[in-house]
This record gives structure tokens, sequence and C-alpha cells, in this order.
């Protein structure tokens, strides 16, 4: 999340507006392919799993943002360096959400505290609801079937969904799922489940697999509100969290660090 | 880094070029404070050591490379979210060398083995020498040295070179050293120390608190060609060395993971 423009059609249906190019670059358009579905095989324990996706022009972006821009500036054949310009909106790929990105006066990226990019990680997989329904949320009741199965949320945890919209990350249309009014429709966190893990479970920090932490047809964003406002951040577009274990592993968020940032493109890792 | 320019400098001596604005955009002149020294406690065991400096426009980059630059894009006021455009060149900030860097045809960001990402951290301290030493290197007697004191380099680590650079952060003429001719003066690794540490060794990366990998006035850039020829990973700008142990923790690289990537911006985080 999130420009303007979906900002206004969520509230008022307005018509989808076109991509514009940022600070006036074309997108490279074939630097490389988008990256495919996941195995589902266990990692072995000790392992690294990249819940990233790789950042490609081609990813999709909520209508109204532009694509990553990527102009080569130096070059092995005349200077001994390549080098490329990046220029693209902080929202774009996996990335994070901090609070200032939806709370005014909100901490900004380089303002989270270390210690809450380190946590154990927890996956809320609601995968079979959502596929026949693209504005399914997690609840409450959701959270309470999975302390049913694996215990206690553990304390200070990254709560994960996963919705199996990852898999969709080469087709964006049903990614952001836009219907003939250009509205999103993808899973999310209902705001009251995201209230209760901020409130009832002492989460740092909440992620999802699709482009937002609220389902696309939630016109108060009632999970950005309810994660952001508490001072909590947010992971958007995570990959292969069909890969990992419910409980267990700990996420490692490589969050960016520019001063008076809303967010950005991070690595995140999953150490099981 | 590295620019064409500065390439071009540490062979020829040509005068320092003027810094050019990125994309045409004029950086944002006031968004933070470059981040303070670092105090020299010892963390706790289990604590996460930030090793990266915060993003700023005012942070020191080589001559011929433009600040970061942050336009605001989206506001609270006018759709409920505020949203910040960047652009910047890679090597800007606390940032990784992919061997693509250095290399025509080498691994470029996406492609690092993620595992690699994840690594023993080990920390060369040449404080002492490189105090009175701008173009002080780390030696295989250095390593020799530590392994002395230490025992043997663990595998597949990542060895960090910490020369005290860090500390001259806020003060981007003395972080660079440039003389009079425009040449940097700062330590690194002379490229016997990095063939040996990737030949030897096994390590999986190396880093510096400097802005480069090699010595200011290595002219043949050893050490990039020794660690990125073999296939290793680079860390260049790094933060609070002088606060993790000099082996014992392990290092987190965030590392940008955009497609044909040489490098780029990175969170790093040691695990006590």
């Amino acid at each position: 999340m999130c420009s303007p423009e979906i900002v206004r059609l969520a509230h008022d249906g307005a018509p989808r507006p076109s991509r514009r190019a940022m600070f006036g670059l074309a997108a490279l358009a074939a630097l490389a392919a988008v990256a495919p579905a996941p195995a589902l095989a266990a990692p072995r324990p000790g392992a690294v799993v990249d819940l990233t996706h790789t950042l490609t022009p081609q990813l999709p972006v909520w209508p109204g943002n532009p694509p990553i821009a990527m102009v080569p500036v130096a070059w092995h054949a005349s200077g001994g360096f390549d080098q490329l310009a990046l220029g693209y909106w902080e929202h774009t790929g996996t990335h994070l959400d901090a609070p200032a990105h939806r709370i005014p006066g909100g901490a900004t990226t380089e303002a989270l505290a270390v210690e809450d990019l380190v946590a154990p990680l927890v996956v809320l997989d609601i995968s079979a609801k959502a596929a026949g329904d693209a504005d399914a949320v997690v609840t409450v009741a959701d959270i309470d079937s999975w302390r049913g199965q694996h215990g206690e949320i553990p304390e200070r945890a990254f709560v994960a969904m996963y919705s199996g919209w990852e898999h969709r990350i080469a087709e964006p249309s049903t990614f952001l799922g836009l219907d003939a009014q250009g509205r999103p429709h993808a899973p999310g966190f209902s705001g009251e489940a995201a209230h209760h893990l901020v409130a009832q479970c002492g989460i740092v920090g909440a992620g999802v697999d699709t482009l937002s932490l609220d389902c696309g047809v939630d016109p108060d964003f009632g999970a950005h509100t309810a994660l952001l406002g508490a001072g909590r951040y947010g992971v958007e577009m995570l990959a292969n969290l069909a890969t990992v274990p419910p409980v267990g592993a700990r996420i490692v968020i490589g969050a960016p660090k520019h001063a008076g940032g809303t967010g950005g493109p991070c690595r995140v890792l999953a150490l099981t």
C-alpha cells in the first residue's frame, strides 16, 4: 500500500488510472523473468528460506504506482565497474510498511527498534478459504483455530498470512484482482484480527503474501490502522510462505533504513 | 565502489569532479542528522546489533556519485497514506557489492545464494595502525595475528575490517580522505589478504567500515577482484563494528534482490 489513486478508488470507485513512469525514465523491460511459484517441500532445520520476491519491472504494483526503473550509470568497459541507478516508489516489491505510512507522526524506517526486526515467525494459512473468495480475511476465529493446533502465539512474534496469492505473482491481473470498477480484491487481515494480534498477542509486526495488509475491499484500512497505529510494522508481498512451518522459524526483516522513510523494499529471510 | 570518475582518478589523478544530481531531482537537504558514533559497550548475548548507517543525503558518497534523492509522492492528507519516491545509485550508504559490480558476467544481486547471507561474523581490528596511516590495509599477517588470539576463522564466515573509519561518517572529507589530486585515502583489504581469505579460509564475503573493499590508493582494486572474482560478495560502509565481538556473532545481510543488480543498500544485522 498505497498510492492516493487506490485510496480514492477504494472509497469512490473512480476509473482505474494508468501507470506513470517514475522520474521520466522508462523501465528496462526484460531484466529478468518473474520468480516461479515455490516448491512445497519443507526446509531442513538450519536452512535459510528466502521470503522475498525478485524485484523486477514486471512485478505487480498498485494502480497508479510506477514499476521500478533501473538504468546503467557505470560500465566495466569504461571504468572497471558496473553500476545501476534505481528509482522506485517505496511500497514496491516485497516491502516494509513503517507506521509513518499510515499514521501522521508515526515511526519512520530508520526509527524502528532493531530488536523487532528479528522475531519468531507464525504463519496463518487461510489458503483454503481464500481459494474460493478473493475477499477472504484472517479473522479472530482463524487465530483461535491456529492456537488450537499449535499452542499460544510466541511473544513478540511476526505473524504472516499465507493466502496462496504468492503463486499468482506472475499474473498481475489475478494478483491484484481488480474488478470492473478498478477496486482490488485480494485477501488480508480483518481490522479486528489485526487489533487482536497487537493487543492480545503482543506481536512486533505482521505480513501478507498479497499487496496489502487489508483485504482489498476494506474502505477503512482497518488492518493498516490497527497495526501501524500501534507502532507495529507490516511487510507486504511476502514469498515462499508455503515452504516454512506454521511456527518454529525465526524471521529476519532486512528493513530499509533511509531517514524519514515510510517503508521500502526489504530482504526477508526465515531461519528454520 | 565505484563511479567511472573515481576509477579514472585512481589511475590518472584527474581533477575531482563535482557531484551530479541524479534523475534531475535535488536531494532533500534536511531529512535527518547523520548518525552519531556508536557507544563501545559490548552487546548482551542474544542482542541484535545494527551494522547499518542511516541512509541520508548527507552521507559520504564517491566523488561523481549523487546523494540519495527522496521525494514525497503520496500524503496522509489527500489519501490516507504517506509515501516517498527514492532515487540513488546502487553503491550508496551501507551497501552490497555483488560479483557483477567488478566482474563481467558475475552474479547479480538476485542470484546470490541465500545461505551465504547468514554467516559467522569475524571482525579484524586494524584501527590502531589505521589511526596513523589512512592507507593502512589488512594484511595476511593481520589475519594470522587474529588467528593467534582467537583460533581458526570459522568456515563460511563473513570477515569485516574495523578501521575506525565508521566514526568519521559525519565528516565526509575525512571519511573519504581525498588528497589534492582527488585521490581517496582510506583503509581496506590488501589484494593478497582478500585472496587468502577466499582461498585459505573459505569465506562467503567480506566487509569494511570505509567506502571501498580496497584501500584508496590501490589502482588495481586487488581486493575487489579477489573477492568478487571468486564469486564472493562485499559490504561497504558498515557501522558499529566496534560494538560486536571479534568472533561469536552471526551476521545477516539483508541484501537487495532487484533483478540484474550489481549491489545496493542493505540492512545488516549482527545477532550476538
